[in-house]
């Protein structure tokens, strides 16, 4: 066991993996070659459009112990995972592991194959019924969480090798061009699946909106595609916009938005050029219509916002307050015509957005973003892996690369949820480096991390309610009392990789836990 | 020695290079990995943009020996080289290998540096005054001639490994996004840089037009450079044109692009969802009026051209006759008001276009190509490097790439020029393969390759002179007269390499030529 930079216990080596102890936010750096898959070759006159999914699995040769991906662009709508992992099980193939991107409660099925063993592995989020399957133990290896940047990391340093990607597409033609902005199940950036594409031994996509060649936009190119399947449908992507797309009505959690509009409007970085980073979720969406609003009235012309994008950006880029938006995500489908249309909509890979390990990525360049939480401590560490009772049951997202690169992180959490504290002691776990994050708004005060003296002393004399971290802290206790925290055994069932391959914690499993389910 | 699959005598290895002889279009295929640059970091806080090209040369280490490359897109106009290279030479630099996409006439300036050994050898096209000193034998290796699917080829494989890629762009930011779209030295698509910023260790963008944070469209993206350098001027774009963009008024070459015209109207490939490969220079741009022509008459609306793209195919575009256009080099500035604004004129990478080793190139798809010659043989061989008098003049292009992916390919040439006979009997280099050409078009009359008994069968009855290569031969040197062949010495001055990475020929220096300028 080493203590890592953040004060955590990380194991040497768990399941073979050798693991590298978390050294500082900027402190790991690149020491390796890229990955150099086989050049492959495909003839004049051979064809891609295969007549079904087990052909192209056949044909790719996918095995026992091999890795299958996936993007998660559908969110909770993805039909494709289940599809193919459904198929690879009929064709008796075992023992994956699953590098999706992340899963949703949609992906419950994959459950089934947890158990019967066609998946024994996951390096991937997992949000909702698979991580509380996944917290109770039963996988022959930790789960490994990365953040949206890391993953494309990993993959380019071959950390994380796939050997054959599934691409659901929403237009496709038979040599493999594709993307996701048209088509009965269009779903906006293809963004994640591109270091895919480019890495991985063998790329398959699937499609229902098979057209004519050559299919463009040419988010992902044929000259990364092995082969093509038409399917009956890629999934629903209404699904995309579960629970994301509807401004917060909690006069709490507007409070909350409120006071980092204020924060912001005293910082100093609204002027011209100004650049943000967006979201979803209700505080953030608030976040970014109210941001909208304070753009107009400072007369203020953003330079470009990263999406996740929303019809509440769309907006400020329709009123000309930021000129672009850079777009790896749609949280919505109103925004899907922005980027279809509007040449200063740009579709980007996860890959220009966040990796660490790279020439620069956009996270670099923005001023400033507002993240979510499950826990955030006296370190300002913050959690959104597990729960306080020690589930699995988040992936990380863009978050630790967007607190690494933004000049102004914020934190928005309520004080507390039920009879929870958000603000915590200690976490249960650490997803993102207390170093990273500038500023915690909750609906009882503003906390300023201590780092940041310049910015507590544009606070003073705004009247907004700034607190020590400690006094919030104090302030949610009194009120849910101390919660009892939950005991761990030894056995770890994940790996939370930050952003540059270090681990900046390992997640273990309750004791007592057992997967009801 | 030994003899390839076109009859040339091809040396085991010349100047510590080892050649693979050319086993025939289809045969030699890959059998390595690809490139595995070093991971490279720019940190949060690293800036791109620095004072002079002098300090940009200095931070990425450029050192004696080293591998610079450039693209070709501003042609004659280009500014970047020569620049670039009289920057490195008065930093003391010496001994470098050009890896540049062409040289032209501009490129005169270069000679000096050749002389003085700041650059001793050159991989890559080299048209005009640059061939005609190399064909003197004065550097330190052959030229190594490729076409452009198989420069991103050797690129890939790492059998051209480029240290520092100089990268002229028309418009750029702080951060090197970059594109060749905007800016008063638009030059349209910058395809042939994508491959040297994929792989080459070091990238550097020089622009005339640096403009805010994030530039779009996002051609090469910022994760692909490492520094940006401001200049007066990347070159004249006007330069593009020159000698490219006037359809021949020339009566004979009118007939052969009539000729070429008739034979597609009876090949039976003119039909909804044709697509063809469009070029420059005189005859092209009067195949490609008279094809848009062609396809109103027949009623047809074909899939897509694949450019060089002029006026005259962005005509077809806009009368609803193409679908879609992909470009990969603008032949005219007309053009790009289309590339930018008409979502169906969309950039591609020369690797999509052309390169054999890949998932499958563009080429692939093309049914038809028509293309050039400084001379075609009995055996339907074509020279496109080197003129009847030994001296190596020009670069490969497309030629080779499109010859062998398209269904049907046209060399479209006059039968003699001045006192030279262009149909011979035996060329003086091969570029391309006779087995991929299928049919020879001259205003004395169309010769079908013997192999393709299909569209022999086609064209009877059409009235058309169809006639043997042997016929066209005898006519040719019935006017002209046998011209005398030049007497080669042993030196190797030149390699021509056929896209798969073979050599397809080697250019011997002719006996008694020393470079007299």
């Amino acid at each position: 066991m080493v203590l890592n930079a953040v004060g955590r216990e990380i194991p040497e080596e768990v399941a073979g993996r050798k693991l590298v102890p978390f050294a500082g936010a900027f402190k790991t750096l690149p020491c390796k070659r890229k990955a150099a898959p086989l050049i492959k070759h495909i003839g004049r006159d051979d064809r891609k459009l295969v007549p079904s999914l087990e052909e192209a699995i056949r044909r790719v040769g996918l095995k026992d112990g091999m890795t299958i991906s996936f993007h998660h662009h559908l969110r909770n709508g993805d039909g494709v995972i289940n599809l193919v992992v459904d198929t690879i099980a009929s064709m008796g193939i075992k023992d994956l592991r699953l590098a999706q991107v992340a899963l949703f409660p949609v992906h419950e099925p994959i459950i089934e194959h947890l158990k019967n063993g066609v998946i024994t592995r996951i390096e991937g989020s997992i949000n909702g019924p698979v991580g509380l399957y996944a917290s109770a133990g039963k996988l022959k290896a930790p789960v490994v969480l990365r953040s949206h940047g890391g993953r494309t990391r990993a993959v380019e340093a071959d950390d994380l090798h796939v050997d054959v990607a599934f691409v659901g597409a929403a237009m496709a033609d038979d040599y493999g061009n594709c993307n996701g902005m048209y088509g009965p199940s269009a779903f906006g950036p293809i963004s994640y699946s591109m270091i895919d594409a480019l890495y991985a031994d063998h790329v398959i996509v699937l499609t229902d909106n098979l057209v004519d060649y050559p299919a463009t936009p040419l988010s992902i190119d044929q000259s990364r595609v092995d082969y093509v399947v038409e399917v009956d449908s890629i999934g629903d992507p209404k699904g995309i916009e579960s629970g994301t797309t509807k401004i917060t009505s909690s006069p709490t959690r507007l409070k909350i938005a409120r006071y980092v509009i204020e924060v912001l409007r005293h910082s100093g970085l609204v002027k011209d050029g100004f650049s943000f980073q967006a979201g979803a979720g209700g505080i953030s969406l608030a976040v970014v219509k109210y941001l909208g609003e304070l753009l107009e009235e400072e007369d203020v012309i953003a330079s470009f916002a990263m999406g996740g994008t929303t019809r509440f950006l769309v907006d400020i880029l329709e009123k000309g307050r930021v000129k672009k938006i850079l777009d790896a995500q749609a949280f919505d489908l109103a925004s899907l015509d922005s980027l279809r249309n509007n040449p200063n909509h740009v579709e980007v890979s996860a890959y220009m957005y966040a990796n660490p390990h790279t020439r620069g990525a956009i996270v670099n360049r923005v001023d400033t973003g507002f993240l979510g939480a499950t826990e955030v401590d006296l370190d300002f560490n913050v959690n959104v892996n597990t729960h306080s009772d020690g589930m699995m049951l988040h992936g990380t997202g863009g978050h630790s690369d967007v607190a690494a690169g933004s000049k102004l992180t914020f934190i928005t959490v309520p004080l507390y949820r039920g009879r929870l504290p958000i603000i915590v002691d200690k976490v249960t776990n650490v997803t993102t480096p207390g170093e990273t994050i500038d500023v915690v708004v909750t609906d009882a005060g503003i906390a300023i991390n201590p780092r940041r003296k310049d910015l507590m002393e544009k606070m003073e004399g705004t009247g907004l309610p700034i607190r020590s971290i400690e006094e919030l802290y104090e302030e949610a206790i009194s009120i849910t009392g101390k919660p009892e925290k939950p005991e761990f055994t030894d056995d770890i069932i994940g790996i939370i990789e930050y952003r540059d391959g270090s681990t900046i914690d390992v997640i273990r499993k309750v004791k007592g836990y057992e997967y009801g389910g």
